[in-house]
């Protein structure tokens, strides 16, 4: 199953928001479809949406609209991720070299997928035979061109002969961990269990999880921005001295600045508020949704990037 | 709103299960009624939890069951509550002594909102003028005979003319945070906000919750037992030095055991993979539910009681 394809000079996303119970594409037919599609998280995950922004550069491009008013829309989309102004960058400076946006979009689609492959390859390293791995919220296939960041490392490690064991944290408000690391593990045959995410502190407690590995959406100094919940998942780590890794590519380095001036988005209430249509509290009810947290350094035991493993900044 | 009370020989119990969306009472005429209005959680907290179980006695007398008997199943309905095993313990003592078991139940209803009133009193002490306090799950009125533990400590302080403003984690999977406390909250008109659990970390990192405070299914040698994730509350508190109070009546100390020893239920997987009765993995998913987990002595501040507020065991 593929996260994105383009097609008859068309990009197809898969939407993420239905998946496992439904499998459809949505097909973007102008680089504001794509937007669209990156703000409503039908295509969701630092890599993902990079590869997604750089193929609407490639739908700008056919409309013959001016690329740098396109970038700055399409930049606007989401604000925690580094990847998607990365991505957009890369195309205009190729664009900039004479190269067309569509090939620079098609090219980063095909680097994703081997950088995450080198990630996945120094992430086996790390793990190790029999271990009981901890992931939060979806750094998979489904985040990326294609292979994954952290479920990488697991496939990695799985490719390479290792018995591991996947705990997913089911991610709420929008649930990518049940719904979608539980299904790619599911597709593989790699046991997996699904629990809450309160509960991730009470597993490490009990001595049942060996390492933890999240994906990133950036990394800056002093900590990694990731998923709502993963700075609660690394203190308990800490406390329990289980390894806290986080994989991700050298795109979501934001090397220059500091981790607590990023943006934290807040997104809707409705995400928390509403569950297939049905309250969980009034409407009415005040509601604090930021879909990112910090993790700071000392909670990082290492950075798994396609370079190597690195310290956090 | 009454979370239950005894009419015609019947006790009525407040079905927590539809709390907001509908209010409805399950009738109980015979105590085995009651054990399934425990096990299925349409009455649950610990304190209410020890009254039902009171009442059911109450009916088993009636029926004309051994109370012997009525009580080793009463009893068998949830593991980790202390207040279950005592309130029972104390009819059986109590019809000993000469009583009736309605007269002991209507007694332990009455001093369960008394004892309360003066863990609120109490509780009013640690907390200030303009604090955000953060609670997790619900320990409201709806998880005692009336006036709360955790959010009685909020009642009291917003009674002594104090401005409190409440956050609550929604905490799944059932969600008791969202449906039972924010309710509360709303019909007394105190300021509150509704997260998804794994955002509390977040809010404490960024200076927003001055207390936190939570009630308790046990307190025992080395910890507490309460609702799953209130341990990863707890680690974040440790973090960023916001103090973190249990607010619960002697009746939940069990001083002679470890909270180590003590049993974790463990839950249906269905709790977790339904929402409104649709599915947000497959059905086919391995799920670990366990409905409880501990806080340790070293991240407890202190344990608000109707005799003062107490060191950890």
């Amino acid at each position: 199953m593929e996260t994105l394809y383009w097609k008859d000079n068309k990009l197809y996303l898969l939407d993420q928001t239905l998946i496992p119970m439904e499998v459809q594409y949505v097909e973007c037919l102008t680089y504001k479809d794509v937007i669209d599609a990156i703000q409503t998280m039908k295509v969701r995950g630092a890599p993902a949406i990079g590869v997604a922004a750089a193929y609407a550069m490639a739908l700008a491009e056919n409309e013959g609209i001016d690329l740098d008013v396109a970038a700055r829309e399409i930049k606007s989309s989401r604000p925690t991720a580094v990847n998607l102004f990365w991505a957009v960058d890369q195309v205009l400076k190729s664009v900039d070299d004479g190269n067309s946006a569509i090939e620079t979009a098609n090219l980063m689609a095909i680097n994703d997928i081997r950088t995450n492959e080198k990630i996945g390859a120094y992430g086996n390293t790390v793990i190790d035979d029999g271990d009981t791995i901890l992931t939060h919220c979806n750094a998979g296939s489904l985040a990326c061109a294609g292979y994954g960041t952290a479920l990488g490392v697991i496939r990695s490690a799985v490719a390479n002969g290792k018995d591991v064991d996947v705990v997913c944290d089911e991610t709420r408000p929008l649930l990518q961990g049940a719904r979608l690391s539980v299904f790619e593990m599911q597709q593989e045959n790699i046991p997996v269990r699904l629990i809450v995410d309160s509960a991730a502190g009470h597993m490490m407690q009990k001595g049942e999880i060996d390492k933890v590995v999240i994906g990133a959406d950036r990394v800056a100094q002093g900590g990694v921005a990731n998923k709502i919940g993963s700075l609660m998942v690394a203190l308990a780590a800490k406390r329990y001295d289980v390894p806290f890794y986080v994989a991700a590519p050298m795109s979501t380095f934001d090397v220059d600045n500091n981790i607590f001036d990023v943006t934290i988005e807040e997104r809707q209430k409705e995400e928390v508020l509403k569950f297939n249509g049905k309250n969980i509290a009034s409407d009415e009810t005040v509601v604090e949704n930021p879909a990112f947290d910090i993790v700071e350094s000392d909670l990082i035991t290492g950075i798994i990037t396609e370079e190597g493993i690195k310290k956090p900044l």
